[in-house]
């Protein structure tokens, strides 16, 4: 149960923080103001042009490769950074801070989630055909799941099905909230779907690497989460009709699917906590930078009404969550998931929670700008909210913490 | 304190249920399909289009018009319906369940409180040019009052100017959040600025009547809320230069800014929360169907987990919001503004809260579509959350009600 | 709907109130003095002692009989005053203020319920032998319902039985939250028990009046409520082992328990709602008050942090409570208690949680004090709390409301 | 940041939970039973015998000093045990699942804040005199700070007075919520009181050690907190009227008083804090067996409507509470008072949030039986509920956790 940040990972903090300080903000900023532009422009500007990953992003991504701050969540030595979860926490909150850092340094979801999965269970071939681009930031990935037309909370729900048909597997479906799969750079999806259902509960359901040009397979549209499309990556709603392919695009074999899913989410979803805390922070700090400007009835924001309270709760409720997230890193690096099952759901219900408490104080002392995309509180929010449904809703993870706890007494 | 509906509030409730349910549901469906169709087309759609008034919407309000379903909210029998605050409230309940239905029945904000102003403050000749059309529906107007460059929650702040000069009057200064100015039927502005610094703080401010196409107005863009547009209306930053107006374009004459914004605020603010109270209705329907129809883990997710006590709580809150708007309603028909300044803060904090509440539940029972555009709520969310800000935030009148409070004891 | 008091109403609580003001406040200082009077005496107080019935108690209640202020709740004109439910509202609210009122004018539960349950299915001897004395505060009763050995929430879980031999009723079982029999005034129980297992699942229980030194009848011992014995009424765990009693002690015959239970815990949770509003009320003008008087940091502490936002979140809470509990009352008086049994749990649910809100509050700002004897704060924090629980729990109302509005849509 | 937990640790929570277990639970379980045992006995119980210290209580502590398991609090290796404080983390957490534990190890408040001072400040002769007996367990000790007539949580406004006359300090003044004075063993007070009104705001105040013997001292009355009186040692109202002592009874020399208590109260909370995390615990074990054990509407309890998601909702929280805790334990430890200041004011503001909610739990599943003596949750609720106002209430905390996180952008 040791937190302490270790001096690696304190190094590649402060390196993290510099790249982001003098390379990613600026770009931020512009790209920002360009969506906040004048209005007889801005008529010309969504479409499919916003679909375009910008040449910027690419530029940053290659400077923050050379530098070494790439990979930073992979554990293995060679492919990745080799941090332990423990070293990954503190710079994956710095990256959280930012919307756009997690992409810059190769370590966003779902990438982090996919890589994740063909570096612990890809063949060889599936290693040097998918893992390799996606290390090196060429392609990406989406990861195919949740169904529009079941309630996925109960993954049994899942009704896309990944037939094994001699030699092929035949996938047949409609999946939705696909992360990533507006980019163009996005060239493999990884489906889960149902391939014996005679099988035991939970070794049905086989994932399978699909090319993005595969025939059959079609982005029906992009969905937008509150009034947001996360362009360009965005999330998807993805058909599949009749998609044919070898039987060696299933991962580690028909019926894995759900040994897999456990094993990927894990990790995929402390990192989405581990940047929510940063989110909450920077929504923090930037509530308190305006109510210390902006002044009402003759005194700053901050000094106002319930106000100091409220920075108090938002201080205690991010020192906890941080707690517990480091917990949950410590407890992957020591006992692997399985050990941290019930610390995973935890998390993945305390941080949204935590991050949409404090988001929201800010947007208020905000006032209308709050709201607006002059900052970036509205998205904040939104990112917060949607992971309270993303890889897993909190009822269902309440359910594990409890299925957890009761089991202690039997 | 009888909130008994009238016979006339019946009757006019029973038709504009019909109408909704058979002109304007199909058109909202029809719109809302569009705003969702596939991704091909979608990439074509926003930019300048999204800006115009669809022809349907004209369709409608004439439709509604030639039915008597119009003006509703005006009390005066000659020029509106003629009904009261109580007897309109259930009307608006039901508008605010519909995005479309207040505008369909002339009776949107801000048109509505710019009415009210110009039918209670305005003169024989600004009623004949703004208030007639206005009436009519033949055109559109905003309200320029919160400021981005000030903590406007404080309206001392405002720092936009409206000097006398000669025979005339002259703006300057920068608004935002101006309701409507994204139509093009937008004709007119409604200004509230600064006149005389030395006059008693509330004899300060005057309002002005702004011609759209003044030299000097300028639309600078628009903005978005939670990521939303609410195109084709929209909310605007509007800056004003040197904008000159005869004197006769001040409501009322110099100096009764505050009065004015005063009496435009009350109906405004109990108009929005009689519709949120539709609002959080329609949310707890659309959570109880999708609760009833998707099964997880065996049964209707409506019966797993604490999803009964949260349509217990969500019904509890709803009950004891609309009584308390029946109240605020009654007050201000039996005692006038006057009388109702405490219980109108008191709704304005309740309401978005409530719907807040409620719309959250509806969302997370939806899974990823409650946060789609898919289903209404991520907008209705939208809406909910905005109020908290818009026409004053929470926190001053929080601090209104205490003061109301503690004036008891003195 | 009409909520508006009546001149009658308004008549009685004009006199409740000088009554309040001028015989039983004096009354309540002194006992409480009583109460935390130095050491040295305290530690002769409790005991024995602590059970009688003070006699001041007793001219109080000759006085207020004298006065007219008697019976309050009975709409019956002849035996009680012959209000409706909307007219008593406001004088059991006053009531509610003070912990000793509702006793001194003969209003207190459980014996309202419990006269209630006479008036409605007493035979004429019932109502001779037990009515009349209950009327006359000559003598009070208890309800014995909630057991201690089975999950009570569920009535179905009733184990004591009341079992019919020949002529005669065997009554055997326990029973605890029986309020009332520490009184040496407490003559009459009704207890509640199975009498045919085989009947339909609301056809199987009996009340049955039982008089207090029936042989076999034990009070076992008095309960603590968060450490209040609420003497000298008090609630205990009373045995019942082969109580005979013939059998016209059965109210309305065998087998009609669950249905006047329906019938009698109807307008008791009523009464109960109507005084947590006054209870409310007086925290917060406690609050109010006490919050100007003190001083810290150089300032009345109610200008100190988030404390005018809690006494607007205060007033808001019971104004809304308030409209709830009246809207039940009109539909009790217009609907009879089948038309307001939705209404009748959401009250039940909604007013202890405002009370304790608002009390926990109040005892916050008055710091240390708060939590003792020398403000009452205490004790109306632990009757809100009582009441979450008392006559079903929170979560078994939730149920009932929640089955109410899953209801409208089949 | 290293929180694990060391060998030595564990081997003393080892012996602790054993010694509970076999010598501290027989003792409270027939205390207890005789708190509930029948109505007759109990009139005779309360009063003066309650004040006495039962003989098992010395026994207990003979028992577990010769055994070892005494004044584990204390870091120093020769009087204490000279344990971290991380290391006594889950001794104390161990502790405060038992209301009798802390005591019975000599590490209960506020006896254990006591010593320190005398520790750290006090002068060789103070330290013979008090701080050894102390130390063995032969006397007990109140801290006098907090006083009626003020809002203390302001400690400027003090009023009582510690003058320097001479050779003497004369006290004057009230105090009251001095734990502990109820017992016959209670020997010595230390009191706060204004000594130079004109010097540097925190340096007028002294603290003075006071025989509890001396002229003019008086022990007005016990204080109960919602209803306990926590005897044996229970919450006094002192008054000093002229008590004279020589110069030597200050500790540390006129004037150090704010600096001393600074000190004192810094461990002081976290103790308090530490034992809320085992109350918080053993409540929520409490709700699960009950939750389990029994049957409503033919399911357990627990997997009723919400419990299982206010379980996991518990553990989250306990779980997030501990780790705070532990992080300001290791500040403590590593930076001291100095750099644990905010840590101090979070985990007194969270520590009893979060107890609090989950005794309100534990309460409700219990059903009325939680409100009772039967089970200690309404005892270990008042714990809790008191240290949101004892050793400063939130809102100071809150005011100061806001300060310093105010102060980084300075």
């Amino acid at each position: 149960m040791d937190f302490a940040q270790s001096a690696r990972s304190r190094e590649y903090l402060d390196r993290l923080r510099a790249f982001i300080a003098t390379e990613v903000a600026p770009v931020e900023a512009r790209l920002h103001a360009e969506r906040v532009k004048p209005f007889a422009q801005r008529s010309d500007v969504p479409g499919a042009a916003m679909w375009q990953v910008p040449e910027e992003f690419r530029q940053l991504q290659s400077k923050a490769r050379a530098e070494g701050l790439w990979n930073l969540f992979l554990p293995d030595a060679e492919l990745g950074a080799g941090l332990s979860n423990v070293e990954y926490a503190p710079l994956a909150e710095e990256m959280g801070r930012s919307p756009l850092a997690p992409v810059v340094f190769n370590c966003n979801a779902p990438d982090t989630g996919n890589m994740e999965v063909l570096y612990h269970y890809g063949s060889t071939e599936q290693k040097e055909r998918w893992l390799r681009p996606l290390l090196d930031g060429e392609i990406r990935s989406a990861f195919c799941m949740t169904e529009p037309d079941v309630a996925s909370s109960d993954a049994t729900n899942m009704a896309a099905t990944a037939v094994v048909e001699g030699n092929e597997v035949v996938l047949n479906g409609r999946k939705w909230w696909s992360t990533g799969v507006g980019s163009p750079d996005c060239k493999v999806l990884i489906f889960m779907g149902l391939t014996d259902p005679e099988a035991h509960k939970y070794q049905r359901h086989s994932m399978v690497l699909v090319p993005m040009d595969t025939p059959g397979v079609k982005v029906e549209r992009m969905l937008s989460t509150m009034g947001f499309y996360d362009e360009p990556f965005g999330h998807g709603e993805v058909s599949f009709t009749n998609v044919r392919l070898p039987l060696d695009a299933i991962i580690a074999g028909p019926g894995r699917g759900f040994e897999i899913a456990q094993g990927r989410l894990g990790p995929g979803r402390v990192h989405h906590c581990m940047r929510l805390v940063g989110l909450a922070e920077s929504a923090l700090e930037l509530a308190i930078r305006r109510g210390t400007e902006r002044v009402a009835f003759g005194k700053p924001l901050i000094n106002l009404g319930g106000n100091r309270e409220r920075i108090a709760d938002a201080r205690i409720a991010i020192n906890q969550l941080r707690l517990l997230v480091l917990n949950t890193a410590w407890l992957l690096d020591t006992q692997g998931i399985a050990g941290a099952r019930s610390a995973v759901s935890e998390i993945k219900v305390a941080a949204p929670r935590v991050a949409q408490q404090v988001i929201d104080f800010a947007m208020q002392i905000h006032g209308g700008g709050g709201l607006s995309d002059d900052f970036p509180l509205a998205g904040a929010w939104t990112s917060a909210r949607a992971i309270r449904l993303a890889d897993g809703p909190d009822e269902v993870h309440q359910g594990l913490v409890a299925r957890f706890e009761l089991g202690k007494y039997q």
